[in-house]
């Protein structure tokens, strides 16, 4: 099961087919980690202007009229340039960017949360500079200034909280089979030389959950060398970096001249890592060492829009998956309760897909069961829809990288 | 913020107290990780005899009665030794333990998902071996054979599935200071020396959350002599081990002498670590250097009971969590978005506090905003209430062990 997304095919046995893998932090870190340290190109420039947007201010000039205070007010109303905004006074509070209630260097606020009090009123607010500051003087006396440009960015009118989830986490865009075939391809060169394009890469695992790779050379160990460009690498009890090749005596299908079927790796963690990369380093010419793939999440919106009662019964039976053998970090037996298909207020956060690592003990009722099974038949039938499944073979050379929490192999 | 759990107070400035800590896996890999390669001890022997006995059966004979075939069967019927259980079909036939559907050394099922029937029927049933194994012809002409005893353990009435679940993730129990101080401290020594005391302390830390070492040596390192014992560190842009000390121009409050308020470690991430260590090398003689814990499930379920409508909000608003920074693995900058109190149907599931680490844009609006300052100040009440936190000092030789999704510190 973990760790590789060829097929090999029984008639092109005696494969030496292998692939070399390895995985580290979900698409979100990746994003974030360590880019900001990249580079002059315009591109990375961009977004580090974005990232630290937040936090550098400009001292913009701004016309600024004060609505009157009342009693018993929860918020703080005031017209920016003829447009009126409000701003919690809890959250003003609890914002403040003085010495004694934030400290700069870290970026972290330091008031107390045990002596702090929601319910806070003011004594005056006034703006400075010209409209660049906004000065409150607390009932407490405390005084809090805030830049006005600072304030704006983090304004609570829809339009700029849309912004804002855009930046926390890129929105994430479905794609099948024609998706992935018209898709731009990173070499391996041009990412280990080009900011802009690791940019890029990451900016499309995050969006896609899936990028391939070509050109890369084919040797073992070369992951390490392309992952420690941006991140680093997440051990599991497999270890960090692993060969699948044909094995005797495995305690692992991957390792199996067996067909792979589709799935997910590692269902059986409860906090899995994010992201694995897959690197073909030895190809067969025959028909076989074939890969499937697909969009987890295309394939979940398909199955509710064309089946809700099978999404219902995937999203809401409790599976156990359990892993159990030994490898090189010894012997283990992971066990792990979950959905095929994950939802956090409805939303899918997760698929947990895979025949060989899911156990025989299916706490449910019979007819809980009997239901569960006719979903996942009629899940399997989304899956290998050729609008949805990806079927191609890999070229020596091309690294795989993809969203484990999302992307079927 | 993260890494620590000592209160460093104004008045004991100068002090080189330390902590050392590293993280690593769920509590639920920890108790299931390399267990079973351990030792000879009768309580060692048992779990291990528990964990392997859904693999080991026994052959014993079984009185066995069928109940007719009907058309339109999901289940098959059976009493087994006096007692009527039920079967799904298509649940047999998923787990059938031939050599074509399942590879026995990896304890993985084989069968084809894409080609599976869940509406399956049978030609006949019958028991072998004076009442050992269950054989049933299908309609297909697969033959599926099941040791009885096999059949047992995984049947779908309550009581066994209560057991089932009890295996797969011990349940957790709540606690307070009484029981903290009340609660058995294993030595470091004992731990490195014996089986029976390390299986205790991994079943100690998925109850509670929380166990507390005494008596390692003091030196810097040796949690990575511990973790290795019997699992592995996970790696964070910290790092995998670091040193707590008063730091000039740092990127963490952790490394101020500032007071450390209460928190969870990571909250930012979304895969995060499950548990910390928390080694005390050097501790002051003055009244600082004090240490808070308390247990978060406690917490939760207690604000839930004196307070739902705080509890609803805090679990309900999604909070933005941030880290951005530079240490020992580069620039970074995570953000995730999460509430306080996150649930899965209704159960609390992991626990996210950090004043530090919180953002400063909070994408909800103005009103949601009021209300949750207000159920959070709530909270707070809770988390200091006498009942719930322990304040207590750390000695030098201890280590702290605790779930970093459970525990607030």
């Amino acid at each position: 099961l973990p760790y590789t997304c060829e097929v090999f095919r029984k008639e092109s046995s005696g494969l030496v087919t292998f692939y070399e893998l390895t995985m580290f932090k979900t698409a979100r870190v990746l994003f974030s980690f360590r880019c900001q340290g990249y580079g002059k190109s315009s591109k990375l420039q961009q977004w580090k202007e974005e990232s630290f947007a937040l936090n550098l201010t400009r001292r913009y000039r701004h016309s600024v009229t004060l609505r009157d205070k009342a009693d018993g007010d929860t918020c703080l109303v005031l017209s920016v340039n003829s447009k009126w905004l409000s701003f919690p006074l809890s959250w003003l509070r609890d914002n403040c960017q003085c010495s004694e209630c934030y400290h700069r260097n870290s970026f972290s606020r330091k008031i107390l949360l045990d002596t702090f009090n929601p319910d806070i009123s003011y004594q005056s607010v006034q703006t400075d500079d010209g409209g660049q500051t906004l000065r409150i003087v607390w009932s407490n006396q405390h005084v809090s200034e805030f830049e006005l440009d600072w304030l704006l960015k983090r304004n609570f009118s829809p339009d700029v909280q849309k912004e804002q989830l855009n930046f926390i986490k890129r929105p994430e865009v479905t794609w099948g089979p024609t998706d992935f075939a018209a898709a731009t391809r990173p070499t391996f060169d041009d990412l280990m030389a080009s900011e802009e394009c690791l940019y890029h890469f990451l900016e499309n695992l995050e969006t896609y959950g899936v990028v391939l790779i070509e050109g890369a050379p084919c040797r073992p160990g070369l992951l390490r060398n392309f992952v420690e460009r941006f991140s680093f690498i997440r051990r599991t009890h497999y270890g960090e970096i692993f060969t699948i090749i044909d094995k005797a005596d495995t305690h692992n299908v991957a390792y199996t001249n067996d067909l792979l079927q589709l799935h997910t790796d590692l269902p059986y963690y409860e906090y899995m890592p994010g992201v694995n990369l897959l690197h073909c380093i030895k190809q067969d010419p025959s028909a076989g060492g074939r890969s499937w793939l697909l969009d987890g999440l295309k394939a979940a919106n398909k199955l509710k829009a064309t089946n809700p009662e099978a999404f219902q019964v995937l999203s809401s039976t409790q599976v156990t998956w359990s892993d159990e053998g030994r490898d090189v970090e010894g012997e283990f037996y992971k066990l792990h309760r979950s959905p095929v298909i994950c939802l956090a207020e409805g939303i899918v956060t997760r698929i947990n897909l895979s025949q060989p690592q899911r156990s025989s003990v299916f706490t449910v009722t019979c007819d809980e069961a009997t239901r569960w099974y006719s979903a996942l038949r009629q899940f399997s039938e989304v899956l290998t829809d050729p609008e949805v499944m990806v079927d191609f073979k890999l070229k020596e050379g091309d690294i795989l990288a993809f969203s484990n929490i999302r992307v079927i192999h």
